[in-house]
Formats: structure tokens, C-alpha cells, sequence
């Protein structure tokens, strides 16, 4: 445990304190869920919005704390459960926190939003940084992409027509993601760089390749499309699919399931390619 | 540190992980602030309100993550520079955290709400908690009630009457309260219970009684009012106030300044009373 001194601050998006791990994550309505999303699967996105922060670093939960807008009975009874099934589920406990009425502004009917701080434990030393991928090193995404938009697509645009399976499970995708836990875990001894893809494929590399000073050329044809993608340039510009994105040695081949999908060089020419071409930072993505 | 399986969970609003404590407060637009408030007050009691948390657990601060709705950059700036301001008078500083767009709500015009976690440790083991008042302890209060209720009411119901200051400091002790850290550390070896009175003095000492499993009976003769307040019967069930509720053994005077309002004898006879007369559980105050 490090002393007081020796906590390092912010980095990664997560606070880092000797070998624990801090993560803190909101869930906003109309921002990261719809008005009309069942409570069960807000309070599973914003555990799993954490988990994967953890996963990241390799990190196992071991207990959150949870900052709560009161709803009405049944739509806190229904969070909880859903806080419930995703502890069960995906590990964690809900350790404290606080709750609030919700904001009381003129003219307007509230809103909710949900904060998590998760604490997590290193399960190795160094823990993985973003800024860490080198010259010469490859690429990798465990995970997909694309299975997130496709789902708040049918949930918005396409709603009569989709039950929650009609899509290959992207509603659920959308809904009730999944962090890659072990997979962080089986990763962190050997990968030079490691980050969460939460905010989208493009926008994510482009923040490791900045990280780390160094230029990654993607693969477009490599990039791994959950079968229910709408369209690749939107799914490398939408968040919320959590796949982990890694830099390894070229000769090693990682120890999970994985798609190699970029190469990493020097800096020079952009910190961001496509297929060879620069990505101009405006046409990355969105940001939260 | 503890290892994994001795986090303790939940215990007085905060989170205990070995001598780390984790405290979560919030502050909710129209609820624990006003509308208009200066951003940098909403920083600083958001601070404070999560730093006397750890005053009463006799901790120190070391780090907080923020999750934070995004305003205007002219009210970020404002909130930014409240942050440091508070982080620079009273300990801490941010190591993370989490930002996002305020909520979408059809027909609102959205609200902001404000969650901060603290990393504290704590000086002194084991840490204090509320459960250990014992009968024939004595129960003291360090600092004094009724100034954040005297600042609300001149900030809300007489504003063109009164500057900040002129209701002797009332209304900064509403904007800015000061957390007792200096207080707490110094009783936390010797006390045999402690809590912050932020939801205010009859509902805390209340709730001192049940999770100790005694009767308190308060001397309202003796409880330090401020300067400032306008009722004592007010002040009593008004938080915001963040003095130090702590009981001793009756022969021990403490090492701070404080006020000895009560005294605790076994249970039965009504958890709280004044003057010897119960308080009904419906007039102990408000709860946020």
C-alpha cells in the first residue's frame, strides 16, 4: 500500500493508489441511457461502465460506492435489483455512498444521474497505462465493435420492429454490456499499453497513440464487426461496445481472443491512420 | 491494507477498506444548493461535505474523484477554480473522475448533480464510529448549530437586507462550511462514538442512539447555538451545519473546544430526548 505520498493521481481516466484502483463513472439520463430504459439495466450499464475501466488494468472489483438520484419506490426497488444482478454477475459489491432527491429546477421535471466510484485491485505490477504502446508493436481488440449502436438504433429508430434478440443480442449489447474482466487480467503482464474502447474505436486509438507519442496505422479490414454492425464508420465512431484495445510486441500473440488490427510506429505523419491515410481529429467520433 | 476479503462495506455513510476510508456526498441543483449559486461555493461544500465525513472518522484526506456535469465553460471555470480553492484550504486533491453532458429530459431544462468521492486514512485505529456510545458517557459537540440555517433564510426569504456577512458569517457558513479535520483527528484515540451532525443535531444524535443502542438525553440549555441562528428549535433539525457529535467517558474532558450537551444512560425511556421529555421520531427534522 503506498503512502500518502505516493498516490499517483489520475491517469487512464482512473486513479491509481499503490495497487488499488479507483474508477468513477456516471449514467445520465437522455445522455448515457434513454427516459424509459428499464432501472435494472441503468444500474447494470453503470456497474459494467466501471468494470471495464478495471479490466483495462487487469484490475478484479472489490466494492463500489454509489451516488443515487431517488426515483419512485418501484423505480428504486428495480434498480437495486439490477445493482444486484450485475455484482452477482460481474463482481463487486456495493460498499456505500449517498442519495439525493432529485434536482429541483424551474420549469423542469428532474433529472437523474448515477455516479459509481469502483475500487479494484492490480493483479499485476506495473498496472497497464494507455501510454505505453512503442514502435514496432501490434495492434490488437478483444471484443467487437458496432454491437452497441446497432442496438440503441433498433431502441430508437426501429423500435416495433426488434425485440431484444432481433439484432444478434445488440439491444442487449446496448442495454446490459459485458466487461472483459478476465480477459484485462490475462493481458495485463504482457501488453506494452492497454485501454477500454468505451468511447468509440477511432476517438480511444487515436488517445493511445497520443498517450504514447507514437502513430497507429488501423487496419480497416481487420476490425472485428459484431454480426448485427449497421455500417463500420459508424461503429469505429460509437462508444459503449467496452472491447479492449491493446499493444503487444509483434512476435507475441496474445494469450485471448483477439483481433490484430493496426500496427504501431514512430510518430510522424499523424497519430491516427486508416488504411495508411491520416483520420482528422474531427472526424474521430463523439464525445460524452 | 486489508486484503480483498476484509473490506468491511458500509459502516456510518462511509466505506472502511483497512485504515482507508471512502466517503460519497453529492450536491443536487435545488436541492443541496440553489439554482444561482456561484459554481465555487457548489465546489467548496462539495468538498467539505465529504471531508467532514472523514473529520468524524478522525482521517485524513488524500484524494478525490469527481463526477461532474458539464455547464457552461464560464461556470466550469468558476466550479474548477472553487475546486482548487477548497482542495488548497482544507487537504485533498483531485486525482479522477468522470464528466458528461447535463440530462436530456423532454420538457426540462436539465440539472446538475455533483458526486464526489474522498480517499481519506485514518490516524487513529480503530477507526470511530457511531455504534459505541456507551451509557454513562458523556455526549459533546464541537462547533455550534443554526449559522447554515440563518445563511439559507438570508440567502432565500431577505436577501437585499443582508451581504455575506451580515448575519455574522451565517450565510458563508451556508455557502462554505469548514469540516472540523483538526477537531476529529484529535478526538478520534479517545472517543467512544463520533459522527458529523450535517443532517442535523436531533436526527443525528437519533440515529447515534439506535446504531449504539442507547438513550441520549440532550440539554438544550447547553447546546452551543451560532451567533447567527434565529431558532433554536430550527437549528436543531437543520443540517448543513457539520459540527462533531462524540461521546466520551463522563471523567474525560476533551482536547478540543467543545460543549457537553448530553448524557447517555441505557437504552429504554425513547432513543432521544430533551430535557428529559422523548422526541417523537416524526420531529427530529428533515432528511434529504
Amino acid at each position: 500500500m503506498a503512502r500518502s505520498g505516493e498516490a499517483r493521481g489520475l491517469a487512464d481516466d482512473v486513479a491509481l493508489f499503490g495497487d488499488i484502483i479507483l474508477t468513477h463513472d456516471q449514467m445520465v439520463e437522455g445522455v448515457h441511457y434513454l427516459p424509459d430504459a428499464d432501472p435494472a439495466d441503468v444500474a447494470w450499464k453503470l456497474v459494467a461502465r466501471n468494470l471495464s475501466d478495471l479490466a483495462a488494468k487487469g484490475a478484479e472489483p472489490l466494492g463500489a460506492l454509489l451516488g443515487y438520484t431517488l426515483s419512485d419506490p418501484q423505480w428504486d426497488a428495480r434498480f437495486a435489483d439490477g445493482l444486484a444482478a450485475a455484482f452477482d454477475a460481474m463482481g463487486g459489491a456495493l460498499w456505500g455512498g449517498d442519495t439525493s432527491r432529485a434536482p429541483q429546477i424551474a420549469g423542469g421535471t428532474g433529472g437523474r444521474v448515477f455516479g459509481m466510484t469502483m475500487v479494484g485491485r492490480a493483479s499485476h505490477l506495473p498496472i497497464p497505462a494507455r501510454s505505453g504502446a512503442r514502435a514496432g508493436d501490434a495492434l490488437w481488440l478483444a471484443g467487437s465493435i458496432g454491437a452497441a449502436h446497432a442496438g440503441f438504433v433498433a431502441l430508437t429508430q426501429d423500435r416495433d420492429a426488434c425485440g431484444p434478440h432481433a439484432t444478434g443480442g445488440a439491444v442487449n449489447a446496448f442495454l446490459r454490456p459485458t466487461p472483459l474482466l478476465a480477459e484485462g487480467a490475462a493481458l495485463a503482464p504482457i501488453v506494452h499499453a492497454m485501454m477500454d474502447v468505451s468511447d468509440g474505436l477511432l476517438l480511444d486509438t487515436a488517445r493511445m497513440a497520443a498517450a504514447s507519442g507514437v502513430s497507429i496505422n488501423l487496419s480497416r479490414a481487420a476490425i472485428p464487426l459484431h454480426p448485427a454492425a449497421i455500417d463500420a464508420d459508424a461503429a469505429m465512431r460509437w462508444g459503449d461496445d467496452y472491447a479492449l484495445l491493446f499493444a503487444l510486441p509483434a512476435d507475441i500473440a496474445p494469450p485471448v481472443s483477439a483481433h490484430r488490427i493496426g500496427d504501431i510506429s514512430a510518430a510522424g505523419g499523424g497519430a491516427l491512420l486508416l488504411d495508411g491515410h491520416a483520420v482528422a481529429p474531427d472526424n474521430l467520433g463523439w464525445e460524452h
